[in-house]
C-alpha cells in the first residue's frame, strides 16, 4: 500500500527502506531536502512540501510522522490542514500519550483519524523490524495493517509461546492495536519504564560483582565509613565481561539488554571513558507519574529513574543537607574523596548519633 | 569422562541424562533407591551408598552433589570421608557462597578439591542446557571441563556478540570459571538478585498497564484516598497477555522472563487462582547483604526483594503503625476494603496533616 | 482585624475560635447553618449566604475558604462574584498548588487577590497553633499579617535556633510568605511528602523491632521462603510501646510523629483492630510527581508512598505476575499463608532459577 | 554509686561529668593519660592502668567502656582478666549487637555480667542527657539503675504521653532495659536505621523545594534529558532556610533533626563548602541486613542507606553500565556535564528505545 513519511531521520528513513523492500509505495518529506533526495534515489517519491506530499497521495491518505516529540504538535496541525475526512495521521515518534488523547479529540470534528504508534527497536530495527504499539480507531488501524505487518519483525525464528496455535496473531507478528488513541504510546511508555528497571537491575548486579574484591583492597575505608566486616568473603576478582557473556546462554536472565551489555563490555571491559551520567527521556518519568496517578506501587521502576537523576548529580543538595545535619549532631566532618582509615579514636564519638 | 552424581531430584537426574546422552559415564546415588534404579535403567551405574559410589569411581574421583542446600554441609563431610587427595567434590546446589569458602578451607588439608557450581536453567535445562558459574582451584576446574561443556548449553544459535571472533570461549559455551571457591555461587547469587529485579520491573509495568482503565471505574475511591485527578487519561483497557506477547518481538525488553510471562498470561490471562504470595529463596537476600557489606547501592534489587516480603504480609505491623499515627494526628479512620467515595465534608479536615 | 471564614468544619471552626480568642472579628458562613449558629453563639458574626457574608465585611475584604479541595474551585468562583478589586480570597484547604496558579491567573483581571495557605497542625491546632505556608502577592499577604500571626503557634517555648538573634521573624512565629500564588501549597505539599517519609521510617524500624524475635518462632518458614539463617541473633522480644516512649527523650529521632507513635502504642500496644490499610491524600503523590518533573531523586519519599499503595492491595496483580513467572520457570507453587517447612527435597530443584 | 569509665573521648568524658554532677563516684582510665588527668582535676579518681582501675573499685565492680567499636573486643578481654564473678562490664559504644551476643556467651562461665548500652545524644548529651537502650541480665541492669537514671535525660519538660499516669517509668526517664545481651545495641541499631530514613526524607524534600525554580532556568536541559514539561508550575524561589525554621513550629514534621537542619541552613543557607559525600557508620547497614534476615520490608531505610553509598560515588560502575547499554541500543552518547539543549533533530531517534 501507499504510505507517506514526514521526518527522515534515522528511524523514519529506515522504516521507509523496510517498507520499500517489501513492495510498498512511499512518499517522503523532510525539511532537509537532501534527506528527501537520498530516499528518492532509493525509490521513494520525494515531496517538496507537506502540501506537495498530500497531493501525491491517494485517498484515504496515510501520513506517518517520525519527528522530534517537541515538534509533533505543530506538524500534526500543518498536515491536518491539507488532509480530509477519512485520512490518517500517524505519530510514530515519542509523544506523551496524553498529547495523543488531546490531538485525537481536537481532530475529531475534521473526520481525520489520528493513530499513535509506539515504536521500539533502536538502530537494529531496519533489519530486525520494529515492535509496534498502536492506538487509534479500529477503522484507521485496520487500514494500516499491511504496512504495520511489514514494519514489524514478524514471527521470525522466535520459539512460539506454549499454548498458542493456529495462524499467527498480530502480536505474534510484532504489532498490536492496543486501544483508542493514546493506547499505543501508553504501552510504549510502560515498555520504556520496564526497560529502565531491567537496565538498572543488570547494572546494579554487575556493580556488586565489580566490588566482589572489596576484601582485597586495603585501607580504603575511613572511620566515618563502615569498614568491611568480613573481608574474607570479598576476595573475588570477577570478570564482568565474561560473566555477562556467560549469562546469555541458558540463564534465567538472558535478554536483549544483556546481549547489549555483553557487547559493550566485550568492546570496553572497564568502560573507560564513560562518565556514567545517564540520560532519561520522558517515558520513564511518565510511567512513574501514571503509576502515582493510578495508585500502583512501582518502587523498582521509580528507583531506576531516580538512579539516573542521581547519576547526573541531581541528588547534590540533598546530600549536602545530610552532611550538614551530620555536622550538627555529631561534629562529623565530611570525608574527602579517597580518605583513608583514621585512628579509631574518632569512631567512639560517632556513638553519639 | 566419569562423573558421580549424589542427589537425583529433577535437576540432578536431568544433568545425568544430559551427560549420558553425550557419552559420559555416570555413577549415581540417592537416599531414594527408586531414583537410583530409574537412572540405572537409563544407563547409569547405580550405587547403594556413598562408599559404594566412591568404590565405583576412577581417580581422580569427581562427585557432584545436587541436594538441598540445608543438607549439603553434612553430605560434603560424608563424601569427603570416602575420598582422597586429588579427588573433587562439586556442590551444584544453591549454597550460600560463604559456605563454599568455609568448606573449601576445611577441606584444604585433605587435598580434596571443592568446586562450587551455580546452575541456572530451570525445568528447561535438560534440553536447553544449564548455565554454569564455577568456583574452585584451576586444576580441579580444568579436570571437569569435559562435563561442564556437556552440561552447558553450548554456543547454540544465539547470535555471536559483536567483536568476538575465533574459537568459542567457555563463557560462550555457557560455563565459566569465575574464581576461587565461592566465586561460582557468588556469581549465581548476583544472577538471582538481578532476576528478582527484572521480574519486578516486568510485574510492576504490567500492573501499570492493568490499571490503565482507572478512569473507567466509578466511585471506587474514598475521601481518604487521593481521587484520580484526570480520569480522561486512564481510559484504556489493555490486554496484558497480548502486550507481553508483542514485546517478545523486536522490543528492547525481550527476554526469557518475558517469554515466561507471555506463556503464563496466554494460559491464564487474568491470573485467576494465584494469590500473589511471592516466595524468595536465599540468593536475593544474600545479594542485598553483599551489596550492603561492600557499600554498593542496589535500590532496584532491594526493592524487588522487599516487594516479595510485602506480598506475604510482612509489612503488616508497619502499616498498622502508619494507620495508628494517622488516627492520632488527624483522627483519620482506616478505610474498609472497597469503601466508596464519601461526601467531601471530611476531606477538608485532612488539611490538618 | 476582620476575617471571613467559609467552611466551618473542625479546622475552619477552630481557626475562627483561635482568632476570636485573640480579639479578631470573624464573619462566618457554612452551608450547614447549625455550624454557623454554633460559632455565632461563641461570638462570631453569622452569615446566611456568601453574598450576605460579603456585605458584612469592610474593604479590603478577606475571605478564608476552609473547604474540601474538590469544592474549592466553584466556591472561589462564587466568592469572587461578590468581591471587588483589592479584596482577598484565601484558600486554606488542601488544594493542589497547580490549581492556585491557575486560579490566581484567572482572577488577575478582576484585581481580586488570591492567597493560598498550606496549614499543618491537625487536631492539636486549636491549642498549639497552625503552621502556615503562604503564597500570594506581597500586598495581600502583608494585609493578612495580623491574622496569620494569631493563627500561627508563635515562638512558644521552642529553643531558638543557634545563630538567630533579634526580633522573631515570621518563620519563627510559625508563618511564612513562601512566594507567589501556589508557593504556599507547594511548600505544604513537600511538607506532607516528607511526613510520609518520616512516618515510613518510623514504621519500618518498629517493624524490624517487632520481628527481632524471629529466631524464637519455630517452623514458620517453608522451603520456598528463605529460612532464618542465624536464629541465635533474633531472640529479642522488644516492647515497641516502651521503645517509642524511650526515644522521645534525648534521642536523635525525637519528633512529633514519634510522640504520636508512642501515644498510639501506649493506648494499644499490639495495634489490635487496625487493618493496616493506609490511605494517602494528594500531597504525597504531588510531591513525587513534582520531583519527577524537575528531575530530583526522591527514593525515600516515593517508597513511602508506594508502601501505602501496597498496603491497600494495589500490588496484587504485580505479585500474581511474579508468582506466575515462578510457576513457569521452576514449577514453584505458591505457598499458602502459614505454610510450614517442607522436607528439603524440593529445595534442590529451586537451584534451577 | 561508683562507676568506672574506660575511654575518655568526648562521650566518655561527658558521661563522667554528668555522673559526677549528680554525685556519683567515677574512676576513669584512658590510654591517653592527659585525658585521665583532666577528669581527675574535675573530681574523678584517675587510674594508670586497667588493673589499677579494678583495684580502685568496690564490688560488684561496674566498668563502662566507651571506646571505638573496633577495639572493644580486646578491651573487654583485658577488663575481664581483672574482674570477678558478679562484676559488670558495660559496652556503651557502637558495637554490633551480634558481638554483644557473642561476648556475653563467652563471659558466661566467668560469672562476669556483660551489659550493652546503645547511647544516643550526640554533642548535646552532656546537657540534654543521653537516651540509653540497655541489654543484659536483670540483676546487672538493676544494679546499674542509679547511674542509668543520671545519664538519661529524665522526664524533662516533654509533654507526657496521653494515657500515661503515675510514677515515671524508666522509658519516660530516658533509659530502658530492652532485653538480654545485645538487645540494647539492637534497639540502638534500629534507631539509627530510622535516623537515616528521617534524614533522607528531610533532605529529599528540601531538594524538591530547592528545585522549585526549575521553570525559571533556561536552556539547561539537553535533548537526552527530558525537558521540563510545564515550566509555569516551577517558578518558585523557595528559601529552604526559612522553610525549615518555619516547620519547627506547629507542623507535623517538627523534630530534632529538623531543628538541626534549620540550624545548619541558618548558618550556611546555600551549604557552600559541603561536598555532599555522606558517610555511614555500621548501624544503618546492620539494620538493613537484620531486616533482610527476618524478611521485613524496609524500602525507606534501605533507600536512605543506598543514597549515602551513591553520594560517595559507589554507583559509578553501575552508571557506566547504563551509559554503555544506551550507547549500544540507540547510539546515545553521554551528555557532558552542563550540556545545553541541542537542536531537536536528535530527539526523534531516541524513539528507538
Amino acid at each position: 500500500m501507499q504510505l507517506a513519511m514526514v521526518g527522515l531521520g534515522r528511524m523514519g528513513a529506515n522504516i521507509v527502506r523496510r517498507l520499500m523492500k517489501d513492495g510498498h509505495d512511499c512518499v517522503v518529506y523532510d525539511v532537509n531536502q537532501d534527506a528527501v533526495a537520498a530516499l528518492a534515489a532509493e525509490g521513494a517519491t520525494g515531496a517538496s512540501s507537506i502540501a506537495d506530499l498530500a497531493s501525491k497521495l491517494q485517498k484515504p491518505r496515510a501520513v506517518w510522522l517520525m519527528i522530534p516529540a517537541g515538534l509533533t504538535g505543530s506538524v500534526v496541525d500543518q498536515v491536518a490542514e491539507v488532509l480530509e475526512a477519512g485520512d490518517i495521521i500517524i505519530d510514530g515518534g515519542n509523544s506523551n500519550y496524553r498529547d495523543d488523547v488531546r490531538r485525537a479529540a481536537k481532530l475529531q470534528d475534521t473526520g481525520i483519524h489520528y493513530v499513535d504508534i509506539g515504536t521500539s527497536g533502536g538502530v537494529f530495527g531496519l533489519e530486525r523490524g520494529y515492535c509496534l504499539m498502536v492506538g487509534g480507531h479500529d477503522e484507521a488501524v485496520a487500514h494500516l495493517e499491511p504496512v504495520l505487518r511489514t514494519i514489524a519483525p514478524g514471527p521470525g525464528d522466535i520459539e512460539r509461546t506454549p499454548g498458542r496455535t493456529g495462524d499467527y496473531t498480530p502480536e505474534e507478528r510484532g504489532y498490536l492495536h492496543c486501544g483508542p488513541s493514546g493506547a499505543g504510546h501508553f504501552v510504549k511508555m510502560v515498555h520504556n519504564g520496564i526497560e529502565y528497571g531491567i537496565m538498572a537491575a543488570l547494572a546494579e548486579g554487575l556493580n556488586v560483582l565489580n566490588n566482589a574484591d572489596a576484601g582485597l583492597k586495603q585501607g580504603e575505608h575511613s572511620a566515618e565509613v563502615a569498614p568491611l566486616e568480613e573481608p574474607e568473603f570479598y576476595q573475588f576478582d570477577i570478570d564482568t565481561a565474561k560473566v555477562s557473556e556467560l549469562w546469555r546462554r541458558g540463564s534465567v536472565i538472558s535478554s536483549w539488554l544483556l546481549d547489549l551489555t555483553a557487547a559493550a563490555l566485550a568492546q570496553n571491559p572497564t568502560l573507560d571513558g564513560l562518565a556514567g551520567r545517564v540520560s532519561d527521556s520522558g517515558e520513564g518519568r511518565w510511567t512513574v507519574k501514571a503509576a502515582v496517578d493510578t495508585g500502583v506501587p512501582v518502587p523498582v521502576l521509580a528507583s531506576s529513574l531516580f538512579e539516573r537523576f542521581a547519576s547526573r548529580g541531581e541528588d547534590h543538595f540533598a546530600n549536602q543537607v545530610l552532611s550538614a545535619m551530620r555536622l550538627q549532631f555529631g561534629g562529623h566532618q565530611e570525608l574527602p574523596a579517597g580518605d583513608v582509615l583514621e585512628a579509631g579514636g574518632k569512631k567512639a564519638d560517632s556513638s553519639s548519633s
